[in-house]
Parts: C-alpha cells; structure tokens; sequence
C-alpha cells in the first residue's frame, strides 16, 4: 500500500470523524441536559423544592453542584472543540467566563450546605465525610487552576515558552479535577440516598431511589462523553497562529 | 536561539523527565502499598476481620477490590512505561497476565458480596445502590476489554492496521474504566462508613471514620498518579518494532 492510499484513508477518516465528534458533541449536551433535568426534578418532587429556608437550603447544593461543576465545567472544556475556527482569543474568554460562572454555582453551593447544617436546631458537623474532603478540594484545586490559566493564558500572559510548558498541565489538571469532581458528587448521590430513603427503603428501589441512580448513570455517560471529546488527537482544533 | 539550543533544552527536559517518571513510578507504589494497608487493617481492627462466614465475608469484598481493580489495574497499566526497554511482547503477557489476576480478585470480591446480602437470616436485595450499578458495570465491561485486548494484542492478532485502529481506544477504555472503579470504590467506601458508623457517629469523626477517609484519600492520589503516568506523552515507550 502506497503512501497515498494511506493519505485517502486518513482524510476519509478525518471526515468521518468529524461527524462522529458532531453527533458526540450534540449527544453530550442531551444528556448533561437529561442530567440536569433529573436532579432538578428530583429535588423538587421528593425533598420539597428549593428555598433560602434552612430545611430546604439543602437541595440547591446538589442542583448548583451538578449545573456547574458537572455540566458547565465539561462543556467549558469542549468549547476549543467545538468552536473549532472561532478566533482563538475569543474561544479563550468563553472558556474562562463558563468557569466563572462554574465557580460562582460552585461557591453559592458550599454555602447552601455549609448553610443546611449550621442553620438548624441541631446543627451537624461540617466535613466529616470523604465527600466532603474531596469535593472541598476539587473547588480548591479549580480555583487555584482558574488563576494560573488566567495569568499564563490571558492576563498579563506568560512568554510562548512557558505557555507552551505549563499548557499540557493546564489540561491534565483541568481533566483530573473534572473528574474528581464526578467522583465527589457519585459519594454526595450516594450518601443522599441512604439519608433519605433510611432504613432500608433504597434497597427497595422506589421511585426515588431509580430516580437517584439513573441520575448517578447520567453523570458517568456525560462525564465519559465529554472526556473522551476532549482527549481524542483527531478532534483536537487545527493549529492556530493565534494563541 | 538556534535550532541546536532547542534541541539541548529538549535532552535535558527528556533526562530530567525521566528521573521524574521514575520517582513517579515509586511514589505510586508506595501510595499503592499505603492504600490496601489501610484498608486491610480498617477490616481487621474495626470489621472483625475475614473469613467465609456470613458475617465476615462482606469484608473480603473491599479488600479484593482494592488489591484488584485498583492497586494491581493500576500498575497492569503502567507496565509498557516501567519497563520501557523490554521486549514488547514480554510486557503484554505480563500486561495480560496481571489484568487475569484482577479479574480473579474481582470475582472473589463480587462473590463475597453476594454471599453477605444472601446467605445471611434476613437476606438484603442486591444490586440496588448506584455504587452496585456502576461497579458491576466496570467489571464487565473489564471484562470485555480483556477478551478484546487479548485476541486483538495476542492471539489470534489483527492485522497491523486494525491494531493500529484499536489500540487508542483499548487505551481510553482502559484508563476509563480505571476511574470507573476508582469511582464505584469511594462510593462503596462511602456506603460502608455510614453502614459501620451510624446514627451521627461519622460526623463525630472517630479514630475509624479517620482511617476510612484516609484510604479514600490514598485511592484518589494513586489513581491521580497512575493516570498522570500513563498519559503524558514525554514518558512514552520508545516506538518498539517488536509488536
């Protein structure tokens, strides 16, 4: 086979390919939306809705946690993939902006459950679980990520060389936290389940605790969806002089 | 800076990354080693220890797993970089050969699981909790990977260009499904504090809630490490004819 058969069958697959990342990409956003909608829903049927109220401040931790450091935070990173011949600059500042608003769901999160434990009769201890260890420490860690990217990307904007350099970290860190922040809110599903469907009624599997579990299912397929979207060389955005 | 000034910066970066690699390489089993040394002793100072008893066998469940589908996967993954300059062919019996002995403690792990919700006086369902759902689902689809890895990698052995078109996605499903067990591990971790620790004793913290989130903590650093390892391409095996 001579080199340009080999030639064909890549620009064939590059086509395909691109298809391939079109439909990835659609089917990301159905199921980070099918994602949102069932923590949403799920809040709001079995445990009372949403309000300022210390009884049911609770309920915005898991929907803000989900809207952004789940569903916002993965298409923040798509956004290079996605926008594939947008002006680099400008795919930057949407990336940094999507993560802006990451943080702020993240933040107004921590209060609502730092909120629903001090705020009651019997108030309950803070950061006792591994839960709560490992999901205080992917905000951390997406909060210090944030700051670097901004300085060495954006503002004042580091020399080529050390882009260049600290750049593969920038997107190891950012996938490394993404996922821990999927590994957080799995252990916060399942330590939600067990407070509200106690002494044995989760392993009954009422129309809750499916509820419960298909949300889990579609945090891992959004989650896989969007890791491999952003990891596959084929999809990667073509070099831009514009960095 | 001339090209040559480039490509000396380039041989002191590959030397010292390297050096990096193989301090990573140690760290790693040494968090490894910490890990399934923390969670053996939490099972036997504070579970009653093993055994085939109904009682006790639950606690072979955690320990296998961990020994398993994390600690051993992990380094069933990093063989191709550990021992860069070994025959090819060497290294994927021995890729193979680990992946065998995961499956194994898998299987164990899953069998004494069942045998504590079903051979007790009051039976508990199975297969109800999201950490059930996701960790059957990763041992499964390890499964599956193996049989595809072997028959593509092994034996009987594609051609070379159906290999070549394979081999990054057994390799992102095999890293995938490593974090799916990391997943489905802090879940169940989760799962059993509340278990062993109810009614409010783990928010009080106790010398056991510590130990378990410190095994938590030592899953999410090795899987880091192991992930961080095997994906950064300055640490790749030297293109190898042998194939």
């Amino acid at each position: 086979m001579g080199k340009g058969k080999y030639e064909e069958i890549g620009n064939n697959l590059e086509r395909s390919s691109l298809a391939f990342f079109t439909i990835g990409i659609i089917g990301a956003q159905i199921i980070g939306l099918i994602m949102v909608i069932l923590v949403g829903s799920w809040l709001s049927n079995y445990r009372g809705g949403y309000g300022w109220d210390p009884k049911l401040v609770f309920n915005y931790h898991p929907l803000f946690m989900t809207l952004g450091m789940i569903f916002l935070y993965g298409d923040a990173m798509l956004v290079y993939r996605a926008f594939r011949s947008t002006t680099k600059l400008y795919v930057k500042i949407l990336h940094g902006l999507i993560q802006v608003a990451v943080f702020v769901f993240a933040t107004v999160a921590l209060k609502a459950v730092f909120d629903s434990h001090n705020k009651v009769a019997k108030p309950i201890p803070n950061m006792y679980s591994l839960h709560s260890w490992v999901g205080l420490t992917a905000v951390i860690l997406f909060g210090m990520q944030w700051v670097c990217g901004f300085v060495s990307f954006l503002f004042p904007k580091l020399s080529d060389g050390l882009r260049r350099m600290y750049l593969p970290h920038h997107k190891f860190w950012g996938l490394a936290v993404f996922v821990l922040c999927v590994a957080a809110a799995l252990m916060g599903i399942t330590e939600k389940a067990f407070f509200s469907l106690p002494n044995g009624q989760y392993a009954q599997l009422p129309g809750e605790a499916v509820l419960i579990n298909f949300f889990g299912v579609t945090i891992v397929v959004f989650a896989t969806l969007v890791v491999y979207l952003v990891t596959k060389e084929d999809y990667a955005r073509p070099v831009d002089p514009i960095n």
